[in-house]
């Protein structure tokens, strides 16, 4: 039995800890910690558990692991702290928005040789998984494109904009890992275009809200990723891989599957609205792949590479809209 | 080179002609004829080939098979003639009305030992088709239920009602075809229920407008037919198979693969209009299995006795729904 | 805050209790009970809840509602001590294999005033529901046909088939209430069909295990129903109502939405195995009902008649099965 | 009744010819002229029309119009004196390898004022004519994002891809073509990636089988395009538009519509092998479209424009792959 605790329980950080408490077999959720003591208590009286300072949680006898779910800026610091009290390490995506910052961690990490996974949920998403899986066991043969939609339902406040570190790091992350992990190959070179076509105080803020990233691979294959802040209709969630002997799609699931046929049309249901309702299931799959691995040992289920990467190739999209240019990067 | 004549051209005997003219390898029509002078001049002209009347066509000695396409009260009559001509014979649906002039024309068939089909065209639709190929090659195990949807877009003419034998013999006359050759083994029994839910004067030609049809086969499966005159969406045909071992379907077509998704729905594509539209491919088939039948021999493709086995179900339908009880048969 | 408890927590109550302590809004788990003590100290301890005897919930007077989840036959005894004790009750399906045991329960209920909803959780179905919406809406216009499958994926124990009144008070007593609720007309005609295709055994055991139930409703429109105790590709649950100005459908979801196209086939998932993983929502929107009627009034979402009438038709379905014929109920 | 002569009868000038003889309203064919004289009176023969030599097409009075269908190193030569000759001309893509070229034959045709379109079917398709009507009825809102998929289903011969011009003038041509229909703005960005990963002997030609082409509009919205000359499941043709207000997508139609379920699966059918059965709907449309256009006059629904953007696209992909950077191009 893991004893998990949750440090920040925030939007994201209250779902792991219902998770963990309640959805995860051989976890425990021992405790929540929270900048904001009155969400901490709140959550923990929910759930039943102790509520503590983040700093508490690293000196407690009786965590096994802790789950970092705290604000971007805080994800290296906290890391180092876990990994130096010898805590196997869950962190949300990104790392970091800086590639030193997250060699620092990930050097704190190794020092300490404990277990570390990255929060990329969707690569246990069931169908995005099945496309790996067509990919890794030659059910399409080799690689020659991928195709990645990702696009939010509306776009966050602007004032989350502003420390998003930008659509590449904020929304694109989740993408290049997808990349990574459908293809199966390293990125050699990143080419991205973007725009402010949903809300001009986007642009104001600094940032795009609509974009297109082609990756090339280190065997050739491209990627294609396109990001909007808006589609109207739902949270819209798509990964396609193309090879030499065929073609694996996870597409959108619906609301419900209920149409009407009338004279004139076919009207079918729209997409889930977000990512609570549509990544369910892979935030469940991803804490048991998380006990599985810390309990069992094994290669990580995301790693510190796994992590650090995507940070590379979103500050090198960053520098492809900057320049107009295509940028090559060093095969991550 | 198999020289065909079609004998009426209404329609479904246009439509014939063109397909045996344009899309069907080693086959050449040669000739038209219909009651209608001007009809058969029109569109022999458009096809360039002779017009003729239907009596002619039995004389002469360029022609080697005739496809029946005039009203049902004609084809019995016009089987024989052919059949004493030595023709190889092509014969809409349904033969008769009657099963007794069904089987003097059989017996006709036989004695003068030439090809015959019955033009059960939907058997050669690809989806149907590959109902039936899941069920013969066991893919799905031994048959338990079979469902039939087949509703027309709109109602004929009631004049036309009148002297079409009923829904049974007009509609259903097809689905208790496709139940013999998606299940494969005879009918035992039939239930029907009928209603009058479209138009008030169907009712008042005496007959029903919603028939739902219960069969019991040999070995134990049951097939569920359902028919209406009216599909305002369009022409609504579903075949399914249910067996031990899984499911076959055969569903509906759309117009195209079009779809819009907005803020409140997506939108598909409705059904295509009615059966020329939706079963092209079923007829080219149906003519290339006919052709292929008579030039190199083998079992016909649609037999006599499966163009009987409907008009005795569909005699037995109508007996249920007056009698208001199940009626069983003797296993056709 | 509505307060319940639940008794009866074998596979069916065990998950009711975690659906109210867990995901139900202003409701409160306050006890388990069970005849096996054991089972109820574990879930108490898992949902950190009392356990007790069912008949010391009948007393306390921190209980609002009493969920009814235990076997069939313990139904109406249950209602009536929870009736008289001044509960709200909630009742699992069927209410009783016996027609008159059933209105001893509802004559109970009504003279207590209690607020009374039958478990029928279909209707809670978010596709389901869209087809009923349909009707009501009109969207569909005047209901002529109705289709429902319903096909579970394995067969239960043959012991417990022995008990459970037969398919037709056991599987298909869900379709009758589903016939009920999107046709929106009572039935006046049952005619059923049955035949063991799955399984011997069922048939040793007095039972079927294939079955097709065609009903009339007075309206005039018909329901079609078809029944298997084993459909190997998983748990196949349609709705379909066909009407004057369309058709509204319910169709299966899958496992998940990913696809493998390769050069001789396209692949795709498998439907989701049982009613836990297939009706999730419907539950869960079950209890939100039960708790928004006991609070505020109104009519029952699922009324003492909507858990008579599947009774007898049920009832009437197995007499149409020993008798061949159809059987006339009196409009419910 | 429109006169018409096709000039070339190779695979798309014969198709050509039969559409215009047997599915187009308004239109006749009058004569087919091929360098090969024997191709030429075959299909004569077969349609019934005279053959001839294509500069007797010219001078021939009873001929309107002229489909020119040679290969493409003959068209501008052609268009130029068909324009002499005062012919509506129909020309299939693309009309030059040369932009010079291009500008030469639109100066012909303007000079003389003759009716003239270009051979893009698929904007005729209707699943993505259904996008753009989403696009232009603002159904969609204003554009921010296109999808094109196009992979051919196997390469043609080596020895055709030396002399086509090379992947973005045969195959992403139609692309080029299909992003400024649906997305309705110039285009002033090209960016190309491209990779031999099919075959390797497509590289030794000098030309790319694999390609992702990313442009960008006037009004910023950017498409993606995506190429292969190999899809194993057949011909993978899909056009989607994402915009503020929702999104449009015209996806593969499948071979039919059977499915069969098992224990493990659900297998679909794959989608039409190649442009013949794929996109027969749009040449029958494009037909009537230009015989309409002659007729009763009106702008070209594919002007000289329209031939020529898609050639300066086509050439600046060309020189995107070569030099690694993305290339300007003048609003086309």
């Amino acid at each position: 039995m893991l004893k998990i605790a949750v440090a920040g329980v925030g939007r994201i950080g209250k779902m792991h800890a219902e998770i963990i408490a309640r959805q995860t077999a051989n976890a425990q959720l021992v405790a929540v910690a929270d900048i904001n003591e009155d969400a901490a208590k709140s959550i923990a009286g929910q759930l039943q558990v102790e509520h503590a300072t983040v700093d508490q949680l690293f000196s407690a006898s009786n965590i096994d692991a802790i789950a970092i779910c705290t604000s971007t800026d805080t994800h290296v610091e906290l890391i180092e702290k876990a990994a130096k009290a010898g805590k196997a390490i869950f962190c949300e995506k990104p790392l970091s928005l800086d590639v030193e910052k997250v060699d620092q961690s990930l050097r704190a990490v190794d020092a300490a040789n404990v277990p570390f996974m990255v929060g990329f949920n969707r690569r246990f998403d069931p169908g995005h998984k099945s496309v790996r899986d067509a990919v890794q066991s030659k059910a399409i043969g080799e690689v020659h494109l991928a195709r990645i939609t990702s696009r939010d339902p509306a776009p966050p406040p602007i004032e989350y904009i502003k420390v998003s570190g930008g659509i590449f790091m904020d929304m694109t992350i989740h993408d290049f890992d997808m990349a990574r992990y459908v293809v199966g190959s390293p990125v050699v070179e990143v080419f991205a275009m973007g725009a402010v076509l949903v809300d001009p105080r986007i642009g104001e803020a600094g940032d795009i809200d609509t974009a297109v990233v082609t990756l090339k691979h280190l065997n050739g294959a491209m990627t294609v990723i396109d990001n909007s802040r808006q589609a109207v209709y739902g949270y819209d969630q798509r990964v396609e891989v193309f090879g030499s002997a065929g073609m694996a799609i996870s597409d959108n699931p619906r609301s419900h599957n209920g149409s009407v046929f009338s004279e004139t049309k076919v009207q079918d249901q729209n997409l889930p609205y977000f990512f609570l309702e549509r990544y369910t299931a892979s935030y469940i799959n991803e804490w048991a792949a998380f006990v599985e691995y810390v309990l069992n040992g094994g290669p990580s289920p995301v790693s510190g590479l796994d992590g650090k990467a995507p940070v590379i190739l979103g500050l090198a999209a960053k520098e492809s809209v900057r320049t107009g240019n295509p940028v090559k990067v060093d095969g991550v």
